[in-house]
């Protein structure tokens, strides 16, 4: 689809069909989250699937019962890895070998500058992991909307219990749920007037940052 | 463009053409960032878009002296109010307008839980911010090379200095910086081998999280 309408046709749908994804579909969708852009391409990204149905109703407790995620074919925990280092070696060996550094030299810079990276705050790693891997996961949502798959981002959920319910390593920040599944006809969210938007006017700041106190919404040009 | 091409054509790029960008095409290209979803819609993000000469020479030199910082017809500070509050109660009438929300009540109820929101840690609040920020910060990518401008996502500045030279006020994270610009005829990041990147099989864990401890790195394919 062309970028332009699938930009207006993605919504946030909390309403799905009993349509299945199929397993290639959800590939393809996978594969287009690759090929998102990274700090020093790093990757920190892992994304846990879940379609089996016992697996997305203890997650529908965790994100407080909202009914979409169980209903959803697929749910999928995005998590970041919160140490720069874990990829880095192998990162730089494919620039070099590329021709994007000169020579050995440059690339053991690299690597040691990363290195420096692990040594952050654990809020500014939460914060790195999480810049890296949200392009990755709206990625996932246009490439979804491409194949007529609908999606809903989710902030909302006990973050603890995620971890300890899915066994994930503490070097992981859980960045955001997405649930995935074809919109059930006449989805209110579909149908509803889009949601308003802070209009460009209110958002740009040209060469000064002028912020203003005021909230002005427009409405959404769909 | 059809946005399986787009994906693919996308490559972070540090070689400007003299090429301007017009005032029209840098207002779609932020109209489509204000197409974003954010957690409750509530659009945290502030771009402080730098044109002027001497404005990106001082952005060039927070950026650890990148030249590209310069030479890019506009550089961007992707920014993000860290305060969940700033725009929640006009965009929750905006909700209870268009029958998102039944009644006054849930509206209230709403308000109240970002109120609590606006409680969490720094850290939190910063992790919040940057989550909903970079997702449009991605779709501000897309856009644009969806028109033609290549750009380049940046992790690497002196924040503090930032913060200063800009007159940013405290409560804002400063996100990312994305420098935007027609690319350079045989632009080298255009040219060469695109970056590789870790495979579908080893970020995307089905129903079970076992991340591997290899790092797997694939041709990415373009």
């Amino acid at each position: 689809m062309q970028f332009d309408n699938l930009l207006r046709e993605r919504r946030s749908v909390h309403q799905y069909s009993d349509e299945p994804i199929s397993e290639s579909t959800l590939g393809e969708i996978f594969e287009a989250a690759t090929l998102a852009p990274s700090g020093y391409n790093l990757q920190p990204w892992e994304f846990l699937a879940l379609r089996d149905d016992e697996k997305k109703a203890t997650l529908r407790e965790i994100a407080y019962g909202q009914d979409h995620v169980e209903e959803a074919d697929t749910a999928i925990v995005v998590l970041g890895h919160t140490d720069p280092m874990t990829h880095a070696e192998t990162v730089f060996d494919d620039w070099l070998a590329k021709d994007y550094l000169p020579n050995e030299e440059v690339r053991d810079a690299l690597v040691e500058n990363v290195s420096e990276m692990s040594e952050m705050s654990a809020s500014d790693r939460r914060t790195w992991t999480t810049r890296s891997t949200a392009l990755a996961a709206m990625t996932i949502m246009y490439a979804a909307r491409d194949r007529g798959v609908a999606s809903c981002p989710m902030e909302g959920f006990d973050a603890d219990a995620l971890v300890d319910s899915f066994d994930i390593p503490g070097e992981y920040e859980p960045v955001m749920l997405i649930t995935l599944g074809y919109p059930e006809a006449e989805a209110s969210d579909i149908e509803n007037e889009r949601k308003a938007r802070r209009p460009v006017e209110e958002i740009v700041h040209y060469d000064e940052f002028d912020p203003s106190d005021e909230t002005v919404l427009a409405p959404a040009d769909d």
